[in-house]
């Protein structure tokens, strides 16, 4: 139980954030953690749970004096809640943020932050398909990796710092640039989860088969992609407005492949198939033996209920 | 405990052959299960683990007095199979397979089946992504859905018995004709696991990201697809070139919504994206009621091992 910062505010109260808050508790990594969230709701159900020691009414009081400063709301509405904390931080306090893009963020965030304030964004690559301030729980950042994407001359002791609290709250931490951050999540997250949605909305839409037939069929194997396709939508809009450039490129690469699968198919090269298909299993052990999923079948999902009981 | 056949025979012994002989003991559905599979290792290993009450040396001998004769083997195997067993089936027998797609199943084994046996295709949508003898669970079939897909003028009595089976190892039953069957899976299965493979091809052919990196930062995402990418490849080329038609329709229908998706990003269209977004969250939620996949986040996946545990 080491304290990292005296004061940390969180600002947006969902998953990321309660989460947050579950893992500096678990660890003792604060002195007193405040938050606000912009819907009175949130702010109401976060005091119901005991969701950060005290939920201020504003941004501005949940940020006074505060050590660190986290952004936790969507890509789209980072600027405009920097703009409104920039006048009230700390000297020498240290503003992160935990969006899913970096380039588009610092873009918006880094001009309104004063010079004597740290602005050191971050990403941690960990979520659930639920969303909102009761979906948090302290292990979420368990051996996830959480990136740390310093701006060039950036102050090694506030990195530091933010490093220990990552850590501290169960993650790994990388440091990569946000150009770089921004092309490896399109392909690991941003892609993956367009594509999902998509598969999701054809097969919501088509006459011929119907609604109820893809729900109760859906265990051969799309419903995976419907828990994705389950993520919450505003921060998945900002997301794509604002990694547009690198999440085009990708789609791009995916399409060009698809389209050679597609002609395998077509043509009937099975040699073609099936060498791609054993290529990638490949990726899939390693995922496993670097402890990032299960080896369990099926994720480990228990089977259905038996009939009757469900 | 109700026998439904005195003797069930099981050509080739994977995941979808040792499930049901575990279902199949655990409800007495059968006085005796014989097995049979091409690889003399696997055979080994089915003898090994207690797999079948018998192994048999031929897929002849298997059959030689079976009462439900069940094609576990993939879908481009099939013809061989059946054409091999048919002189040795028992009057009155009923022949079933397991097969992913059924119109070219039907197309491929019918012709060879005696009059006095009957065909009655059938397809379990159950399976991880682990396959071979040693992957087989009683409570695979549990609450999943079993189709059966009867020709038209399909002896009723013989269709009960193989419903009563499939009902027996825990599934649910329902009928439809081939063509349909073929496009609901192409829906809910087939093109969902190309887009799988394709999605995880691409993330290991990049040069600008590391194999290292899309390992390490999968949980934002990308992990979900390696899962359905790990499925067994033999079984999933013939899946695709024998559903040719019914995929390459879905994926039309893939490719034309991914580009207006892909066009939504490209101009900013916000709207048209967080619609598009919200609409699919509706059809996870009707698969949770159904009881077809788990409302845990992350599909109650453990978070990671603790550091250094792993």
């Amino acid at each position: 139980m080491t304290i990292v910062y005296d004061r940390v505010a969180l600002i947006g109260l969902g998953l990321i954030a309660s989460s947050m808050h579950w893992a500096i508790k678990r660890a003792g990594l604060a002195g007193e953690v405040t938050g606000y969230a912009r819907s009175s709701e949130t702010r109401d159900t976060a005091r119901e749970i005991g969701l950060c020691d005290r939920v201020c009414e504003s941004a501005i009081e949940a940020v006074k004096d505060a050590d660190l400063v986290v952004l936790c709301v969507p890509v789209g509405a980072m600027e405009a809640v920097a703009k409104e904390i920039a006048p009230y931080l700390k000297t020498g306090a240290t503003v992160t943020d935990v969006g899913s893009v970096k380039k588009a963020v610092i873009d918006a965030v880094a001009p309104h932050i004063p010079a004597d304030v740290h602005f050191i964004p971050s990403h941690p690559l960990a979520g659930t398909e639920h969303s909102g301030p009761r979906s948090g729980f302290a292990e979420l950042y368990d051996n996830r990796w959480w990136l740390i994407v310093p701006a060039e001359g950036a102050d090694v002791a506030a990195v530091a710092k933010l490093r220990a609290l990552c850590e501290g709250m169960g993650a790994n931490v990388d440091e990569m640039n946000a150009e770089h951050h921004d092309l490896v999540l399109a392909v690991t997250s941003h892609t993956p989860h367009l594509i999902a949605y998509t598969m999701v909305g054809v097969a919501d839409d088509l006459r011929r088969v119907s609604e109820s037939e893809v729900i109760k069929y859906s265990a051969s194997g799309f419903r995976d992609f419907t828990r994705i396709a389950a993520s919450d939508p505003t921060m998945w809009r900002d997301v794509f407005l604002n990694n547009k450039e690198a999440t085009l490129e990708i789609l791009g690469r995916f399409t060009e492949e698809l389209f050679a699968l597609q002609r395998a198919i077509r043509t009937g090269d099975g040699e073609h198939l099936h060498d791609y298909f054993t290529h990638t299993r490949a990726i899939r052990r390693g995922i496993i033996e670097a402890g990032q999923d299960t080896d369990a079948p099926n994720f480990g999902r228990a089977p259905g209920p038996v009939k009757g009981e469900s």
